[in-house]
């Protein structure tokens, strides 16, 4: 038998590695005799697009290379599987492709609505009495799936954030003025990286000096408080701002500041929260201000990337293949945390529909009081995850990557 | 007798480099009693603000880290001396600070406005016949100081962007639809930055496929053209474009596009031309868009500098030692490279006088004739100073920092 594996969502730098986990068992298996990539995600599937992984994994040097290239090696997709009535045709195509190509198992790497296809697609083979395994491999760097402790992706983006947000800080901190820097941070509704930037306080840093999630309500007028309150402790202030702060009506602070801006062209602005704020900053408090956005640098950033994210993320990659090999279909790999110190989890199984379009948001009771910093129990919680560095393959002073196959 | 050390004007991740080599082999030479270093910049000269440098330096491992913390340890300045007629009480106090510490050299780390500050000094000191030696050392990742080769903290600079912009081709990639990426690097009037990233084709890399500089006039038009022809080649295109590009009428593009823009507040837009950019693609092209500013993090991403780099940012700083001990004053260091392959450069000195207040512009000859890209003899140029790379101090998964003093 064969199995197939496709990537989907947003890029992260571990996404890659679980790839390879995946790649690296079945090659060693009896049982499975090809493992095809698919292009796209499941755009690949359903238009018969796949890869023989042998033929772009030519060496153990190719397979240690794609652990240490960020975004998706197979390409990736945002396609949402229609319902069983209206996508029949959707459907038959699946199964004709696996058929043709005798795949049996099904990886598929990606976040909460990746997930909503592992569901759809298990259901739809159960209830048609076929007898092909679907298993969900999580990633996101917004760390926001249910149950699992946390997500492959996930550590590596708070190392590549925590060691940046310190040399900002450095670099925020020359003049003799007083200054604001605002460090824009992903995270649509869940606050997880930006609160992860309080692991610089492990290494003797107070800063950043105010932190604000999407769980807590924002006011601009308290923002512009917190930064006085700030100044007479430090002059150089550095203020965390996720990118789904949202007002206190519920909507996303960058949808009201920017319905009235416009440009030369009579187009609107659509710049984010940081380049309002520090607009806002500038006018109020007239002082030197700056803000940042972190971009996509903060889930692609894999010179910097956690070993116990791109190890973690191989490992669970591995561990699908078993579960499906056990029977297992439906399900969703997961992290249980058994402890912090010395960090121990078990990878184990969930049934995907608990998590398929739900979200996970950082706990209520790790935000302080004003809802504009996190409390020191979050430090224990994100200090693992960032442990240890990878050996980057380096060529003429930059890292090496996976080449990617011609035909994505 | 007494040496006194300065930094001043934008941060690097090598000024520290060169704070350390002074400081190294001060300490080192018998006759020099003490380091003093001067808080923000001359500012700490004027105000009778130093400190001993002995004090905030306690083992041969802090000095270790001072060289691996990008920005200016001592803080920084954008101060300009005045002319000696207007601002006799300002020498005065600059005189008084040198004689009452009996500091008889001073060292003043920066760019080509602080080599205006190097030339006024060692000037009146010789015209009033006091014996304080002035000498410049080079810094600033625009390198785009005249006579030096490159300029100490443009090589970490140009690693960071390689590593950066090779990561964001990986990103851009993913998804089957056609898509821009504009990387926005900075480069007000010289464009070396934008055009380093050229070096990620000695990876193999066809990206960036459009590389924009302030040497070239910049059209919208022509900028549109380009890309519609790059998409007949490759679906994800990416474009590198210094944040100083001008418009054939000699002024910014940032100018230009955002003289009409305003908020919901009536407050102009300030982004730069990166986000420009975005609309305009958007617009013309209606593709998937995205703009990325690298922001400060290209200038202290102390966590990837090129070992080259803070090496040669070391050797610079011993070498201005070396200088004034033997006589010489209102010279800047430099570097003069000697071959590419195998890389050597000689330091030498140069009057500062011939660079202060000028600037190095990135050669017209590398500039290929539609001026949209730079040729492979540029590659050869950047390739020595990106190489290698250091063993950055790591503790709790992040990167450790010198300890700022509490007086700054």
């Amino acid at each position: 038998m064969n199995i197939a594996v496709a990537q989907s969502g947003g890029p992260t730098c571990a996404i890659n590695a679980s790839l390879a986990g995946i790649y690296s068992i079945a090659s060693r298996n009896g049982d499975i005799k090809k493992v095809y990539g698919s292009k796209n995600g499941i755009e690949g599937i359903i238009n018969n697009e796949l890869v023989d992984m042998d033929t772009i994994i030519e060496s153990n040097y190719d397979l240690e290379l794609l652990k240490l290239t960020p975004s998706t090696a197979l390409g990736s997709c945002r396609y949402k599987l229609p319902d069983f009535e209206s996508g029949s045709e959707v459907y038959g195509k699946i199964v004709e492709c696996f058929k043709r190509n005798d795949i049996r198992m099904f990886f598929y790497i990606g976040g909460n609505d990746s997930m909503d296809t592992v569901v759809k697609l298990s259901k739809y083979f159960s209830k048609n009495n076929i007898d092909i395994r679907v298993i969900g491999i999580p990633k996101t760097i917004d760390n926001d799936l249910m149950y699992t402790d946390h997500t492959p992706g996930f550590g590596s983006a708070a190392k590549y954030v925590a060691a940046t947000v310190q040399e900002i800080v450095r670099d925020s901190s020359v003049y003799s003025a007083k200054s604001v820097t605002i460090v824009e941070i992903m995270g649509r509704d869940a606050g997880w990286l930006t609160a992860s930037t309080c692991l610089l306080r492990a290494n003797g840093e107070t800063a950043p000096h105010l932190i604000y999630l999407p769980e807590s309500p924002f006011s601009t007028e308290q923002f512009i408080n917190d930064i006085k309150e700030t100044f007479k402790k430090h002059k150089a202030v550095v203020a965390a701002v996720s990118e789904g702060v949202r007002l206190s009506d519920g909507g996303y602070a960058g949808e009201e500041f920017q319905s009235g801006a416009n440009d030369a062209f009579g187009h609107k602005y659509l710049s984010g929260i940081g380049k309002y704020l520090e607009q806002l900053v500038s006018r109020e408090l007239k002082c030197k201000v700056r803000s940042i956005e972190m971009n996509v640098m903060q889930r692609c950033a894999s010179h910097i990337a956690s070993k116990t994210d791109i190890e973690e993320s191989e490992l669970i990659g591995e561990a699908a293949v078993k579960a499906a090999l056990n029977g297992e279909s439906g399900k969703m790999m997961m992290f249980s945390r058994v402890s912090d110190k010395p960090y121990f989890v078990n990878i184990e199984t969930v049934d995907a529909e608990l998590v398929a379009n739900h979200e996970k948001r950082f706990p209520e009771k790790w935000i302080n009081d004003k809802g504009n910093d996190v409390l020191p129990e979050a430090v224990d919680y994100f200090l693992p995850l960032i442990q240890g560095e990878l050996d980057t393959v380096m060529k003429n002073g930059m890292p090496v990557h996976f080449k990617i196959p011609e035909w994505l």
